[in-house]
């Protein structure tokens, strides 16, 4: 395994912004981009954080992603929107829909914003925080290069799909942000770094049948050979593995059939064109009743879960986001952990683009 | 193992449609419970379906459900509304609810109703359903009493807590409904009364230890004395029971916060009254395109589905309520299957209540 390098986080922050920059990215664009790269980091979402770069240099030197693009409004309402992304940066267009949406629940009670062919766009919640950050409910979810398998399949057909929602609450909101499938890709490889065998109700080989192989189901994903994630209960019926992949369905249909663009199973089937499709929704809990007592409705209900009896061996009830939270607040005035690999590869990249030395990490 | 009668759909029909006015109902009211109870013996959701009627007759005994009882809008605008349900048949205040979420998607686009002081109302894909026979999505989602133990906890804090959608598409919808919990309540009984051990993903005993004796789990929720059932996703983060536990607050967060009624936590902990709460949204989802060619992307997404490759062993992949679909169908016409110890019970309140001897199953 290899080891982890401390960065100073506004260092780290100064080296994307300076690396966005360099591939053509505006000074406001970059330090969006930059700006939800680092919240996965300050959350401790490492698959999502920094390490991305490697795989968004790729995306943008191939040409998935279009730099000078701007996104269309083709179809709108008081209350909604759909965004044709024409394949500009996925956080551009993420975070513009999200704003509209905000704009839309200001005026509206309610803005829904579907999106097609645009890119990967980070963490799902950044998004809905950006909504509840307004005092509003924000709703989120993106669909990806299929990854899960349907319950009895052995194709993946939808995509890591992940729900975002995130509602205002006291002293800490309540912050939903996760896959449809048992889980995200990411963890596989970690237990293929390790040699461990997979949990069995994960994954499948090519025949659908279960399969703790770490190695054999990534290389399967890779060469779209077959198999694949379980979706959220894992494989079969048993454990509710029909309404992960029921999840996962929903996330495509906000994401993808709404908004015309491709459904996870036809991302990334294209040169240059990986088609991702978002869906935001930013929603005025006000229009249901009076919005303090409805803020502290929650608050209460979030504090009578902490404060509920723990299980044997645990001090701590979390509710969603606050563990990420606490980490931020540490992180953001001190450092974020780099994987010392990630960060060769960044610093190849920079001297690349012909950063400034002393802009280097 | 008690055996199973076949009952003439109609005929169980008729003696529902009795039994209710005999209560007090009015006709067209009783038309309503009834169909809502028949969907979920058509669909093959016994526990849904007229073994409720037990149960119902209880909460209507007791006063639980207040019969004479109206609902009142307690805040509204153009595209929500908030009902304060006084305790009036579950069935009654969902079918009110979702008639109005549908006008209101109907001149707005969208419509999202929030439902307090309700009561159980069967089967939440009946009402999401309804917006879709309308040409509109249909979400749906109830709180119930406590039953879902948190991650690292060993307190049931949340309910079953449903969640439905429903899309139109052809040749059938994509309707999805599906509790929160790994399992619902029944699963748990259907292993006591054949003295299987349980799964060990799927429950807690009182100190949030994984439990397999489903007597011994059933027992401390009946009272309430701590575990309970695991959320989707099973005990522990291993399998992502933290998402399915979010998942559950969500549903209480749309229920019962907002609309200012009971969290799971509270329901039922008064007598003659459960405080059960739902949610209802209608969205036409013509406002984000062409709605020929959005509902056509969702029929050929699941057709894609249906048509993918199969899991060794498995010789179909369904779409969600297809398999429920092609029950009600047969059984529609036919009959369905009624637990004969449920029977008896059924009688014998009817008989309580002087329904005619003809009226009788």
């Amino acid at each position: 395994m290899t080891g982890y390098r401390q960065i100073e986080t506004e260092k780290a922050r100064n080296f994307c912004q300076a690396l966005f920059q360099a591939y053509g990215f505006k000074e406001d664009e970059s330090e969006t981009i930059t700006d939800i790269l680092l919240r996965a980091d300050l959350y401790g979402i490492e698959s999502h954080g920094v390490q991305r770069l490697v795989r968004y240099n790729e995306e943008i030197t191939s040409g998935q992603v279009d730099i000078g693009a701007k996104t269309e409004i083709v179809h709108e309402t008081a209350i909604s929107a759909c965004i044709e992304a024409n394949k500009v940066m996925g956080q551009l267009a993420a975070s513009q829909a999200m704003k509209l949406a905000i704009e839309k629940a200001k005026k509206s009670g309610c803005g829904m914003i579907t999106v097609r062919n645009s890119n990967h766009y980070g963490i799902a919640g950044y998004y809905a925080e950006m909504a509840s950050a307004e005092d509003l409910i924000g709703v989120c979810m993106t669909n990806t290069e299929a990854i899960c398998v349907p319950t009895f399949g052995c194709e993946a057909m939808t995509g890591t799909n992940a729900i975002a929602l995130s509602m205002p609450a006291d002293p800490v909101p309540f912050s939903y942000d996760a896959s449809t499938t048992v889980v995200p890709r990411g963890k596989l490889e970690v237990y293929r770094k390790n040699g461990q065998p997979l949990p069995d109700l994960w994954a499948m080989d090519k025949e659908g049948n279960p399969c703790t192989d770490a190695a054999e189901v990534i290389d399967n994903i890779i060469a779209k050979a077959g198999g694949g994630i379980a979706p959220l209960g894992g494989v079969g019926v048993l454990h509710g593995g029909h309404k992960g992949y029921g999840l996962s369905v929903i996330v495509d249909l906000f994401s993808a059939v709404i908004s015309g663009g491709l459904t996870s199973n036809h991302v990334n089937r294209k040169p240059a064109h990986t088609g991702i499709c978002h869906y935001f929704m930013a929603l005025d809990y006000g229009i249901f009743g009076d919005k303090r007592s409805i803020k502290e409705n929650m608050s209460n209900f979030l504090q009578e879960i902490r404060d509920s009896k723990k299980a044997k061996g645990h001090s701590r009830i979390y509710t969603h986001v606050e563990m990420e939270a606490e980490l931020m607040a540490q992180r953001k005035k001190t450092q974020i952990p780099v994987n010392e690999k990630t960060l060769e590869e960044m610093i190849k990249i920079a001297k690349n683009l012909k950063l400034p030395e002393s802009s280097l990490l």
